[in-house]
């Protein structure tokens, strides 16, 4: 059976594959809400254990969908492509229950390098962070099985 | 019972308390191993639910690690501090069972702006990433009760 | 005579009057393309005392009209606001006598804290580096004389 | 005549041999205070053209110097290396004809990338920035003839 090559069918196999392998992501509850060629949108919802003392959900965890979406990002070609380096901004606390919404877009990709941004919102559409990602593409090795 | 002012009291006292109320942190196991004024040292083995696809630690979960250990640092004056933002640097890949170990130090602090470096490292000593943390203090508050 | 409070006018207002006080904008040849509310444009030509030893402009002087436009941008309420903290991706060379434009947008404005971002492109539209900037406003107090 | 191996020999060849090649940095009067194996630290004075509109130095001038020295650090093993990115954070202003001196350190070398730490301190030690830069070493090139 031939495989699909063409690049929403790809992205949308990627998506699909990464979540079914990623503990990590699977293990939070992320979903995968939608892949294209260079992006990707993301959710999960704030659980009990994310909080931080200030009983606000920890810094990390926002990085980690944050992250994550980056990473389903870069690799919509399935092209396996690993971080290289993220920056965060803080813009306002995400609470208990809030369902967050990650969207990464590609700003550029030449050679082997690539750079996203990643907005992630709560479900009122509140601003909560931005991640800018810089990725770094292997040679010659897809992320999943065609 | 007359809380004690020593600083470096002032942080130990921080340290415990902030573990105890975040959810987020004790709940991955991480430990507290020392703290001081302007800094801390945290540690989190890496657990099969924090693996990613290639079965390597999430960089998210790396981010975790160094986010907390950022935010004790410059909690540890018992002065209620956020953070505001975050820049990390993917440096090595994280294994399974790896005991990575988080070392933050202050580079400064003026006004309500601090400055904090955090350096990963595995049990081998290798450098796994590094966290530049900009964090922002709020007025006339603690972090933990005296 | 009374100032205009258009939101339009006053970053009009502001454009002209921070580039005539700006030494080191107005030096290096910059010019202000389009100000409004929370964005501007501005465009500076490669001269031969800005390229390095590879014989391309040096990635300071790029980041100079990035930060410039950034800080255009930022002040565009004429309410003084300085640069925090900037994170530059540098993407692809800029030649001796190419005309690069920045364009400065506002990602996130909330209490004294602003995050925005700049493009900067060649005159053939290639993306030759991006910035990010955090920004800090002051209180009560005016960019430019209203 | 054969070229020093030696690595220290080999880094004050690149200073001198970059800094005579490179009108961006000899044109601001940098200058070079020493070199290492990853390792520089340059100075420059801050003149009148480098002000803003704040009668203080311009963020972009300080990014430059900071830049430089990261790109003289990463280059002094003589393979020619490129900025990727940069962090910059400002923390305190730079007054006229202060004298600010930048600092590089390596953090990271692997493969073909590096991480270094640069700080920027005036003539009474204050800290005015803080830069962090990823490099990327090209393949088989020197920066400067052996």
């Amino acid at each position: 059976m031939a495989e699909p090559r063409d690049p929403q069918a790809v992205a949308d196999h990627v998506g699909r594959a990464m979540l079914a392998g990623d503990a990590a992501s699977s293990g939070l509850g992320m979903q995968v809400e939608a892949m294209g060629p260079g992006t990707a949108r993301m959710s999960m919802r704030v659980q009990p254990h994310m909080l931080n003392g200030f009983r606000i959900c920890h810094g990390g965890y926002i990085t980690l969908l944050a992250d994550s979406t980056f990473a389903f990002a870069c690799n919509s070609y399935n092209q396996l492509t690993v971080a290289a380096g993220i920056t965060v901004d803080f813009l306002a606390p995400a609470q208990p229950d809030d369902v967050l919404t990650a969207e990464a877009r590609e700003i550029s990709r030449a050679g082997s390098t690539g750079l996203y941004d990643v907005q992630v919102r709560n479900q009122a559409g509140t601003l909560i962070a931005t991640l800018r990602g810089r990725s770094h593409r292997l040679k010659d090795r897809t992320t999943v099985p065609e």
